[in-house]
């Protein structure tokens, strides 16, 4: 049978105020990924990049998640997968959803579409498990739906597509670690009633700035009294990469997913660049390895780049 | 001077699971309101009804909201304020409110529309402040807005109005006391993250679901984890009447504002008409006075009925 070789975004989780309920899909980075399907039963992984990432099936999260697709399927087929990964792990933008959503995509796509997108994002819900301990799809939906998504609910999954406005993202991912399993745990399993109404009235307003066009709202709407200020110590220079991209006129922003990246969203190109070159400077005067992007919001999803 | 006559809608605040944020605006019950410009400095308090209230202006949530009003003015001017109420002081259904938010609006009018609506807000507050203790405003501003609205924030104030799908809405009032003090201070002041998440879920979901005119979306959302467990214990037949309208194809519902009224939103008449009857049922079942209303959200909140 022919590959397909498909393109899966990074994603941005939470989007400050939308704590394990809201993900958003970038243009820039995407892994590239070649899925075969084969009459041969089971799955072969091949990597194509530096991470050196598992390639027994059940301990990587595209082999889990496919495993997972391959249960609903009548007939015993296999996959050979190729993965090239753009996206670095445990940088907070959404690598391993990438991994997950790219193969159950593929595999759906050289199947005949036989299953709906959220299947898809059920499928790949098992990958994240495998990442991060817990099913979660704040990075998966965006990724499959492409744009905005709101997860209302994940048992039962109730995943809803939010049309927003052009807008840039300036991205920084300074080279440390932090496991998102580790920026789960220092989190305070009880917060404060008015700090939640906060975040509610926060969630509320940006679902209604994105759907009005109005960026006044989303960017008074982007606040997080309740996440950000606990996970932001885990990332050093964190502050000053949010007051200096504020200052040259960010909507918004903050933690990407569980970090260590930082985001800030723009109306204008001009100012998403102005941020790109602040936050050079901030890493570069601490002495940190880092990468950055700017993009803008990918309201494709994952995209079938090429058939053979 | 000639008076102006006008009509102040009762509201629901909360909204299920927007506490402190969401409200929305009924056509029944209003209140009726009298209000003349004089040159005689003050504010008389004339009232109307049976409800017997304080007819003294600072302690008459109207007469504080409308002293909140004239600080702001340059000329010593007064006002003579006849009050007929038809929504029952202490029902949830935003009695105060009505009061509060119909005299300034009366009042702007008739010294020519000096004043923002946000202004009026601001103004208003001060009555629920008199009323609960609290200054705000999730009743005052769908009272002056029409429809439906957002407060995302009260200090710096933040109202949006939201778009919404035609609805129609069944009440219920039993006749028991609920304070709103009382009402509050039984809410824990913490709560578990994981119900806040579930809770701005919800509120983001229902906020795309009104603007997406899409009512399986707003049925979906209307789910309240946190403040209808501990509240409702405070209403006799709440889970009955929630119970029994959902079965009989209510969107959702919960308390109005901090009870005791009970609301329950329909897409259908016919829905809302038969909620009211099993209301009535259950209500009558109890032996328990109360009081029925079915009615459609209010675009236009305040009116200005009649111009002598």
């Amino acid at each position: 049978m022919n590959p397909v070789k498909i393109k899966s975004p990074a994603t941005i989780a939470n989007l400050v105020c939308g704590f394990d309920v809201l993900g958003l899909a970038l243009n820039e980075p995407q892994d590239l990924m070649e899925v075969t399907l084969s009459e041969k039963p089971g799955i072969r992984i091949q990597h194509n990049d530096i991470y050196n990432l598992p390639t027994v099936p059940e301990q990587n999260v595209a082999g889990v998640a496919l495993l997972e697709l391959m249960q609903e399927l009548d007939n015993a087929v296999g996959f050979d997968i190729i993965i090239e990964k753009h996206i670095k792990p445990g940088s907070g933008l959404g690598s391993s959803a990438a991994s997950a959503a790219g193969v159950v995509v593929a595999a759906n796509h050289l199947l005949g579409n036989i299953f709906s997108k959220e299947d898809l994002v059920r499928f790949a819900m098992a990958g994240e498990k495998l990442a991060s301990g817990v099913k979660h799809a704040d990075n998966i939906s965006p990724c499959i739906y492409g744009g905005i998504t709101l997860i209302r609910s994940i048992f039962p999954l109730d995943i809803i597509a939010l049309p927003a406005p052009p807008m840039y993202v300036s991205v920084v991912h300074p080279q440390i670690e932090v496991k998102t399993s580790d920026a789960r745990e220092i989190l305070r399993k009880e917060v404060l009633l008015k700090d939640a109404i906060k975040q509610w009235g926060n969630i509320a307003g940006l679902v209604a700035g994105f759907m009005q066009n109005d960026y006044g709202l989303i960017s008074r709407s982007l606040e997080d009294v309740i996440i950000e200020p606990v996970r932001s110590m885990l990332i050093p220079g964190f502050d000053e990469v949010k007051k200096r991209s504020m200052d040259a006129g960010a909507l918004g922003g903050g933690i990407a997913g569980s970090g260590p990246s930082i985001f800030m969203l723009c109306k204008e190109e001009n100012a998403a660049k102005k941020i790109e070159a602040i936050m050079k400077d901030i890493y570069n005067n601490m002495a940190l390895a880092y990468h950055t992007y700017v993009t803008t919001i990918n309201n494709k999803g994952i995209t079938i780049s090429q058939e053979l």
